[in-house]
């Protein structure tokens, strides 16, 4: 009994290094094979929505989700057993996603039309940016990670900023073009002011006369402007972190004091005064 | 009489702190307060707007506009009673924005029609930027104020020189596409200009000659290259401030050798060892 | 005769001051005037245009036309009469200018038609950066312009690159979509791709095939991806120069060799050794 | 017959410093002819698919793609007569341009409607990125590529997270809008995605309920504001290579008082007046 315990956490231990591994050979060929699975059933998911394609190929598709759908069940069974805290797993945001994107399938032979629920599998690419925690990648990741946090605060300040301008000026272009320009409401021309503020413009909804045509130009110019503030954030935060490059400190340490820091030409501690 | 008006004058200083405190916890309480009572206004104006919603809850909405209004009366005493100067505060920008935010609803018992005024409720959102005076956000907002302050010289010679090209490619434009394109005016082509300069792009009027769409293609390429000027202004500032974050070196010069540039923690010279 | 021809270099010396003037009282009020009169020239030119405002006022624009053409006129003179060399500014591009904002309404009385030409007169308003001379806009279009000096280089290559793309990409689109989406020559595909490279997107033109829709997925990240070039290249610009409020240079001159350029804290002149 | 044999090596190598040299008279010659080759070839394509034009000129197009067909194909054959591993040459990218560059006309001798393909051509272009090779540029694209290079990883990143968002948000769209909007499929939404995300906005297709224009105000302001990353990825990268332009301080100390940071044209010490 005992023995088949231990033999049990022995492959416990295994299935927990190929799949929470991520610098080790099976460890990245299991990511491989998942990264490969996820893409086919999101490309499977994909193509059942696309008219043309699901008509002619309906039965092949259904196959692929099934097995895709087994495989999937597999994993998460397989995660569920090998981790330390299963119940933490299970209820965390990934243990979640790895659930929903079983379950579709299954509800498909109960209830019509839940296989629509399948595009939640999309969710699992997040699972992707497991890569990011491989040796090559951290480095990069971590400086993007830091740069960005360090930008967080200035980042809301100027979101909020952004947000209150788009509802005034929503609410004064609903007062100043009315219905006949496609303000309808003014939600809608908050809408219309998100699109005209960030420069994507679609044209569904466009100023008509001379006035909101002329806060029109005001806007696109303020948020034609206003993109260098986020930028110029980022770009610092960026700046301060690859301007770093700067001289690099002695790497000795104070053979007296145990300092360390020097500047690259010190000779002597700046803090017990002893030779380097 | 005295002991009455020693008692009013306490109530007053409370009511300042409560309402005008930003560090104190019923300072921010009240701020919490009115944060939700304007954000409730101005969706309640926002769905009145909505034609389906209006039709079904207009009854619900009239009272929580009246319930409003009546909180933003009180409010507004309150500011004027506790204030030191309240006629200052009345001819403010803020004083005005506060009385307009009440008078609608009470106009609008008179007159009707207006009650359209009350979507001026929404400027009341920029009492929201009181925040930024909170401790936890000074530090981060007086950066971005410093920034964007020392840029404001170079970004409106910016604009300057974007009002002046759009004038005059607007111009061109007329003459060039004609009011077959939809270029029937130069206020209306130089509204196309500045759509097309900032890529905003609604695709209202768009040039159809080929001369028109070849000027139209280097206003494009134009106008995305020079965002780089804004952003580039911008971004240096803040980097000139997100930069200096590094230790400031030690002022002091060696007495013994003249070196200079010490770490701000030096106790002894980097170079020849002398007790700084 | 001599002492008409002197009154004539007095004042002809006094108009240059006037006119050509920039940090002098008089200078600077010719230019407001000048600036006024520019601005309502082109808002009349463009009034003109709107076709309601223009059948009900035509004869008040008119005149005010040909006050402004007599204003123009004038000056013009003048500029002629008092400066060095009358030639070289007739043939300059200010001068051709000038005499271009003029010759339209005389033109319009012997030919119909000829009256769209007074657009022109918005190339005038290039004249309104002249205030960039005044001395308290000097140190920052100064830094503007040395820095956009400094980027030339590596803009330009980057515009050669973008144009190279859009003319492959827009061959590649005409192939590919053919007539059906409105790609019915290269020239339009190469405008589409610069229309959707610059981020613009009007949408006048927008590819219809799976295959065609993918590629423009791949410009518009593309476009998006590279706008960052242009931007990180003037922003780098930007920060060396703003970054560089280094110690300003001791802006004595060495009273020995005249050698200029000393650190701010130099006592001793760097090339002949005397003191400062 | 050893003659003929050093003969041709000579020609041999003559051709190859024409074709192949880029800081030689005769080498930027030939460059300069080439350009105007391919860009003539290239608008001569343009045209033939401009209907009005290739109804007039149908003719002289014809006999200009022929000339420009014969030029290459001299040319593709001295380039390889004249490189020393042919074989490299031919399957390599430039080698296989060159090649299609020429056989479209041969081919639609054959079979008709293969003329299209000599919008392959346009590849040729380019080519004239060999100018950046000329010493005169060399400096300014190394840089640029260096800094680009520098960025890669962190783009790559960036572009990884971007794709995988775009088809999140892309499935999340069409669950929510349905085909109403013009959201008839996965992949549609996806595209739509990218054309909001990178702020291009056609409209074609845009969301109309208002759930979906919600969401749509949160993709805009996403890429509204992630535009940011890849900029100050970039920003910072040319900033570390642009700022160490400096003049370089003389590296000498003054061997009279030890001080340090010289201009590099210094004579004389700045602090004691000793000769350096």
């Amino acid at each position: 009994m005992e023995k088949i315990k231990s033999k049990f956490d022995i492959f416990r231990q295994k299935v927990n290094i190929i799949i929470y591994g991520t610098n080790t050979v099976s460890g990245r060929l299991f990511d491989l094979v998942l990264l490969g699975v996820i893409l086919t059933s999101v490309i499977a998911v994909m193509l059942e929505t696309v008219q043309g394609f699901d008509v002619k190929y309906h039965k092949e598709l259904i196959i692929i989700e099934w097995i895709i759908t087994i495989f999937f069940t597999i994993e998460y069974i397989l995660r569920i057993i090998s981790i330390k805290k299963p119940i933490k797993y299970i209820f965390s945001f990934y243990g979640i996603v790895d659930l929903l994107a079983t379950l579709p399938m299954y509800l498909s032979l109960f209830y019509l039309g839940t296989s629509v629920l399948t595009v939640l599998r999309a969710v699992r690419l997040l699972r992707l940016f497991k890569i990011l925690k491989y040796k090559q990648f951290t480095n990069q990741s971590i400086n993007l990670k830091e740069a960005l946090a360090a930008s967080k605060g200035k980042i809301l300040i100027f979101m909020y900023f952004m947000l209150v301008s788009s509802v005034i000026i929503g609410s004064l272009m609903y007062v100043v073009e009315g219905k006949a320009g496609g303000f309808t409401s003014i939600p809608i021309s908050i809408y219309w002011t998100i699109v005209t503020l960030t420069t994507v413009g679609y044209g569904d909804i466009s100023p008509i006369t001379p006035l909101g045509q002329a806060i029109a130009s005001f806007v696109m110019i303020m948020g034609y402007g206003i993109i260098a503030v986020p930028t110029g954030i980022v770009s610092a935060e960026f700046a301060s972190y690859t301007g770093n490059k700067t001289p690099p400190k002695n790497s000795n340490t104070c053979p007296h004091c145990g300092a360390e820091g020097h500047e690259s030409n010190a000779k002597f501690c700046y803090r017990c005064g002893g030779q380097l």
